[in-house]
């Protein structure tokens, strides 16, 4: 069959049985792999069902630490949740690096936040544009009760305006409100004060009024926060960067700054470089509790306002003072969603002296600047392929069931050949005959 | 102290007990709820420390399923790895409604993968361009013992060009070589041939024939692949979609296009419209071991490629037909890196009925429209809170540690109120006196 009606009301235990049943031709060994992943404490476990839908297990990622990063001065050890191999590493050893250069460096431009109420109208425009300041009061204090914890805590309503998108789309009008949303990354409470508006301006804008009332099309808060940017930099003497790698300081600081310079040209190379900033972004962000998928589409976006997609960080060279930074646009919360549902979470935010939003957002740009560092620094010097072929070759190796001995040969016979999966098998097979004919 | 030498030389309990020592007070529990969330089978604990570096634990990420998924006629079940509440509900519905319209289909253009040189030269730029065939046949010939793996696999380098960006930055030229990786993702087979071929072009382009030698920048994959793209798409008669939510098919069908569109011209909607497709598309790239920010990088690139961001997803209704459809570039592999490594990923491939990478790319699409066409249809009829609130009411029922039996009273409470913080607090507090006062 392969199909099933009603899957969503089957117990954990049913719902595994009919997959295995179906698409395992019946190994029990699977469920029994399945339930190894499952938190021994059934109260955690519980808690982890229910973040989301259909749960039959937990899927593992490592949770890595990056210590001795200086941020405005406080040390951090930084959470990353992370499959990538070499990330944790290479985001460590720049911690390090810039640990007596000053550390990182970091501030907010602003915090808003945007929501739509995106809507059909084909009444009498100028009348709705001439009277929209009125409209818009009539939707703030009608919708004013649903703010009133936000605006305690500081927050709230910001601004209502209207967008006429008539030009690109007939009858296509927009109703953008900004938000302040402390602490919480605000996308319920956003949705919720939209939802509220698109019924609120149904009202106000009659048809007897205006010959059309609003046809709301959807309520819904935008990912894209332009206005909520958090920057991070580091920057010293040229001299001071020292030899990498054999690379002396001037040189190595005029390469780097033509390595970020072809991301800002080229969007093949931007892309992949952006990439790399979101190995370090996404990692804090996930370790955090955060919602990756909301701050890649927003970075992205970002990258591409200018008409061409471009790099995230800039690099500049003025008077011998060497600079790098990032301007990261990001809606993050502290306090909400998972941040505290997740015990390994909760445990993070502990990890990083539980950070305000503001803070947070500041560390997690620290993180993809950190991470670009790192890979432009790997690559314009020694090349990205003998960072990674260290844990390339562990991974092939555990594929072959490399023995803890056979690993250590490995690491050394590959010091200065080419990591293959043929190669490692043909050396690995040689290593294995040559133990048997010895025994 | 908060800073520390030599992190990495630790043991993983070494590691957790520095790390409680600095940033947890030295609280004993801190490690013990560390190590609830380590496998208890050390080979297998073993294997996921050695993904990556400095790992303490395992971060926990519900998996999930999708049954009912018609692609191409073939049944499956769609593991995803998320934390966001809704995202399963919501493509679990989705292959259902779809299922007895014909369900997805999907194909494929190309798979080709770009990998670039780049390199400054400042010498006789009219000798290196006229040489450039000859010198390319240097590069392949030299370089092709690290394609014979490939080759038989059917994949290689497929071509070189050379790019010349002076107008946009001095000096900057590009080796952009393109390949076929087959099942593989390929980015460390592509790596090791580009820093092969930036060798190889420094001995051929001598300074002796043209007054200067290429000054390699450095040498990487690309992670943008706009010629390596799935489209996944359904259609159907309009009236076969029946009446949803109270709104009849030919209203829910212009209305879900004006909403595609609006994501077509709107950067601030689409950014938030093509996040929703990355909550699926991404909860499959986890599950089957692929690198989300690879793909999330090359898809928002993409999305921006005509000089504006915009919607990955079309729709359109012509002759009674609703069609709707993604075009989504992305490299994902089905041999090497984690696919092989991580037990999960290798029983997810298997309930995928172990997918060659073509298949799995159209899968990853089959998910990002699936998860687009639930948003949009949630919005676009009874809004986006009303299916996001009972999960949100969970999350914050758990929070306050509420007993099975508030959850089930808070549940009906909440049918036709608005959930908050402050207003599930304000019930379970109503709740919990009136229990006092009754024992």
């Amino acid at each position: 069959m392969k199909t099933i009606e009603g899957y969503s009301k089957l117990s954990k235990t049913q719902k595994m049985d009919w997959l295995v049943e179906n698409f395992f031709d019946g190994d029990k060994k699977v469920k029994e792999e399945f339930e190894g992943f499952l938190h021994k404490d059934e109260q955690i476990q519980k808690s982890f069902d229910e973040f989301t839908e259909n749960t039959i297990t937990n899927f593992y990622m490592p949770l890595g630490i990056a210590p001795n990063f200086i941020i405005n001065g406080k040390p951090y050890a930084l959470p990353m949740a992370i499959e990538e191999s070499s990330v944790v590493a290479a985001m460590a050893k720049t911690g390090k690096f810039w640990m007596d250069k000053g550390g990182f460096k970091a501030e907010i431009f602003d915090t808003k936040k945007i929501g739509q109420v995106h809507f059909s109208f084909q009444g009498d425009v100028a009348k709705l544009k001439a009277d929209f300041a009125s409209i818009k009061q009539f939707l703030l204090e009608n919708s004013a009760y649903l703010s009133v914890n936000m605006e305690a805590r500081g927050g709230g309503v910001v601004d209502v305006e209207l967008v006429d998108f008539t030009t690109q789309e007939p009858d296509l009008f927009q109703l953008k409100v900004s938000f302040q949303t402390c602490d919480s990354m605000g996308a319920n409470y956003i949705n919720t004060v939209l939802e509220e508006m698109a019924q609120l301006i149904k009202q106000v804008v009659s048809v007897e009024k205006y010959n059309d009332s609003p046809y709301i099309i959807m309520s819904i808060v935008s990912n894209y926060t332009p206005e909520c940017i958090a920057r991070a930099w580091v920057e010293c003497p040229i001299e001071d960067l020292g030899t990498i790698s054999g690379v002396p300081a001037q040189e190595f600081a005029q390469k780097f700054k033509k390595a970020i310079r072809i991301a800002e040209v080229d969007p093949h190379r931007a892309t992949t470089h952006n990439k790399g900033i979101f190995n370090g972004v996404d990692a804090v962000i996930i370790a955090t509790g955060n919602d990756f998928r909301a701050v890649e589409a927003c970075g992205h976006t970002y990258a591409s306002k200018d008409g061409q997609y471009r790099s995230l960080t800039h690099c500049s060279i003025e008077n011998g003072i060497f600079k790098f930074w990032i301007d990261l646009p990001l809606a993050v919360g502290t306090v909400g969603g998972l941040t505290q549902l997740h015990p390994l979470v909760k445990r993070c935010m502990q990890m990083l002296g539980y950070p305000d939003a503001r803070e947070l957002m500041m560390i997690v740009a620290v993180s993809g600047l950190a991470q670009n560092f790192a890979a432009i620094k790997a690559m314009t010097t020694v090349g990205i392929q003998k960072g990674h072929m260290k844990m390339h070759l562990l991974n092939i190796l555990n594929h072959l069931e490399a023995s803890d001995d056979e690993k250590h040969y490995a690491l050394e016979y590959f010091r200065d050949k080419i990591v293959s999966f043929t190669n490692v098998r043909v050396m690995l097979d040689q290593v294995r005959s040559d133990e048997v004919k010895k025994s």
